[in-house]
């Protein structure tokens, strides 16, 4: 397993609208999903190897609802599948990189994941994930 | 040939410093290119099927220099490989989907590429690229 590019996640304020461009492209659209701990709702939009992940806020004080507030829709974040997470986050570390967390989490389903400060990738809030997930 | 994440375009103030986060990943980065005509440097980071493009403006009057100047680094268009660019663009246009420009573009190589604009998309800049590039 090397690596490659999980999902994107996408910021939008209403899904209902997002999503429906993308089934006009042709597309096809997962059936919505709501995760109660980061209180989004969201459908997977998958092209190709990758998916797109369109992420509407259930509440205002959540992270993608503060986002949308501060800088609008648009990429919330890139997350990178990586053949060795506990090996890249130790180099990252190493070379001085910023990480948004000490350690790595693990969400739901039991994968692990980390996110890398926007600081040093291009103002991009980059996650990494475990391939092994 | 079915829909791709043909890459990811990141608008970012120092190539230099963007593109040593990736290597230090263990990621290889292309060699830099210089695009003339849109006043960008650039280099390209594949990951997996997709690629991710670093642009950094050779001069502030440039799209992706006043982009910078704007919203800060960061993403900057989502580059969507098409099966049928021509009947992708169609099927849009008919259903009102607000589109950069009129008619699809010739770009370097010949590829053929269009954008759609950030207001129907949730705020992402979407380049839909055809498939026979």
């Amino acid at each position: 397993m090397t690596f490659a590019l999980d999902h994107l996640g996408i910021a939008v304020k209403s899904l209902a609208s997002a999503k429906a461009m993308y089934e006009k492209l042709g597309l096809s659209v997962s059936p919505e999903e709501i995760v109660e701990h980061e209180k989004v709702r969201l459908v997977m939009v998958p092209v190709g190897e990758t998916r797109l992940e369109l992420l509407e806020p259930t509440s205002d004080d959540s992270v993608v609802g503060k986002f949308i507030a501060k800088r609008g829709e648009g990429l919330h974040h890139v997350s990178l599948r990586v053949p060795d997470l506990n090996a890249a986050v130790q180099r990252l570390k190493n070379e001085g990189v910023r990480l948004v967390s000490e350690e790595i989490k693990i969400g739901a389903g039991g994968h692990r994941y980390i996110f890398v400060h926007p600081s040093g990738t291009g103002g991009v809030l980059l996650e990494l994930v475990d391939s092994a997930h």
